[in-house]
């Protein structure tokens, strides 16, 4: 298949802007991806998303599989159609929400028998199981199966789960291959699912070496750095990011999952990092934090129930178009839905705008 | 000042197609006006409203008055503003939502003492009071001080009622007059807040024809049907709106409070009533409950669990232009919040589509 990334520009620093072909959207990178855990990003339209500029848009397997059910979406022609969203999709392995939210998780070399976080009902996950349930899903990239490292953890128990992320990623990979065309729009001819695996490893450099060199000989589509955001300071975090980007293919998509501020991702887009997603936006924002051109705003602050600005007064999505700081104060204080609609659009569209600019920044830079 | 509402056809049958010019809006009647309880329509965008055709919403002056506070609106510059809504606004007097929601109420020859719902604190509603708070506020429409009488009552204690809702009539007019030119937007040559009547008398049609005559004589800007809605069979609220209806100056606006169904308000509009309120499509819409073209659907039920027709197969609005029953289902089923936004814009479209309907069928009609 011909490459799906195409480098326009890259920097000294090591960033780059870059096109990377996905079956239902060319997505313009560095990107960032909000997320829709249950087939809808919370509180926000898809057509309203189509406005703001997102490309793609992320959904959890985890989720998705325990309600409706993957099967229910794959009779429903896949996950694009039954929520109505016409551009790309990724999809998780399900592995970070079996280690966060699920009960009762049992690790073995199979696979993973946890409890749902629904009902208590007992289910098994195995690296092919996982992408069986992506692929009738059928985002537009798909994340081999891994284990999440918790942290802290110690040498041993990192190391422990780096053997299975990598022994799992091999026959994600397996499946993958043997099983992709099963996608529900699978077209032979222009359109593939592509596959990424996740770097696991800790916050210990050399082991994060060891696993991307090794998932990188394995010549996935695509690269993720995982178990960052689980707790770690944000020093490690950048550390992390730092050593493992220069192992990467510079021909192939790289991203970072679960991250994070908006200062972060700014950073991380710089530093090469080409895809993004965080619950952040739309979850702060359901707790009336906004995030402005002037700060964090907590816009249920009784210093903003006469503040006739906008939210953010450099900011023209629809909500800083339309509304006050006052309203959108009143709103949070009498528990009223569009008080989340409302700020959900403001911080996606900070969040999408930050990555327009370092996008043309990049595209501008040496 | 000319005259607000110009008959642009009747029927044999009483239905009239008119056109009310108020302050923010030419309202083409019959009219259907959605429930902005708390300065929203829950959980839809102001924009989206919009975009449905709605001309005219409402404000609870109760709610309003305890949260955020008139005051805080009027220094705000109304209720137009404080919410961005263009277009034209009408508040209740308070009256409805003291009765059926306040706890403690005690009413005197003067006014109202009540607990407030959200805190227990005490409050005194009197006429001028509720004008006074009407007119900060700021609707294009606000409603005479009335005591909505609880059914079933008593004849006695309907008269008694009867008599505080027309005293409580004349003091509002009286304050009105006084002070209408407070309200925010005052203009003298072009725009004028008007204030209508509201029409009680419980069940008993030789009360309802007294008040109306009365009021009439009181000489309103409009008159109000109110007291219906309150837990009465559907025969009597029919009853009751063909006695009064007849009563009412026919270049008056006759708006009939907090009804009602799909086909009640077709066979009301029909009947001459101008104007209608209630919260039914979007309450109804959050508890999964769907009115179309083919009968009300409750959209939560497992039926639907793979059904990808949309909600309504005859209706274009937003949400069955894209969504599907089986996605609005698994919406519901998850606890998503855009099961609340999108069901209720389809119930809002399905109610304006109705009276947009109807108007269409008063203006042909002999």
């Amino acid at each position: 298949m011909a490459p799906t990334l195409t480098v326009l520009n890259a920097t000294a620093a090591g960033g780059r802007r870059a096109r990377l072909v996905l079956p239902h959207q060319t997505v313009e990178t560095p990107v960032f991806m909000p997320v829709g855990t249950q087939g809808t990003v919370k509180a926000v339209p898809q057509g309203m998303l189509e406005s703001l500029g997102a490309q793609i848009i992320l959904g959890n397997t985890y989720h998705l599989y325990l309600r409706p059910g993957h099967e229910l979406i794959r009779r429903m022609g896949g996950l694009h159609r039954f929520v109505s969203w016409p551009r790309a999709l990724l999809t998780d392995s399900g592995g970070f929400q079996v280690y966060s939210l699920s009960t009762l998780r049992k690790v073995t070399e199979d696979g993973v028998r946890f409890r749902s976080h629904l009902d208590g009902s007992s289910h098994f996950f195995t690296p092919e199981h996982s992408i069986d349930v992506q692929i009738a899903l059928g985002a537009d990239v798909i994340m081999a199966f891994d284990e999440c490292t918790e942290y802290p953890a110690s040498r041993a128990r990192a190391e422990e789960s780096l053997r299975l992320t990598m022994a799992w990623a091999e026959r994600s990979l397996a499946y993958f291959h043997a099983h992709y065309p099963e996608v529900p729009w699978f077209d032979a001819q222009t359109r593939c699912m592509q596959c990424f695996a996740v770097i696991q490893g800790g916050m210990y450099a050399d082991l994060r070496r060891q696993c991307a060199e090794r998932l990188v000989e394995m010549d996935f589509d695509g690269y993720a750095i995982g178990g960052l955001s689980v707790g770690e300071p944000r020093e490690l975090t950048f550390e992390i990011i730092s050593e493992v980007l220069p192992l990467l293919p510079k021909d192939k998509p790289r991203y970072v999952m679960g991250v994070g501020y908006p200062d972060e991702i700014e950073q991380y887009a710089r530093m090469g990092v080409d895809m993004m997603d965080c619950v952040l936006p739309t979850r702060a924002a359901r707790h009336a934090l906004l995030f402005t051109s002037e700060g964090r705003l907590n816009i249920k602050n009784k210093q903003f129930a006469e503040d006739q600005n906008p939210p953010d007064p450099a900011c023209s999505c629809p909500t800083c178009s339309r509304y006050s700081r006052a309203y959108l104060r009143h709103l949070v204080q009498a528990g009223e839905p569009l008080a989340a609609t409302l700020n959900s659009i403001h911080n996606l569209a900070f969040y999408l705008g930050i990555m327009q600019r370092v996008r043309e920044s990049l595209e501008a830079e040496n």
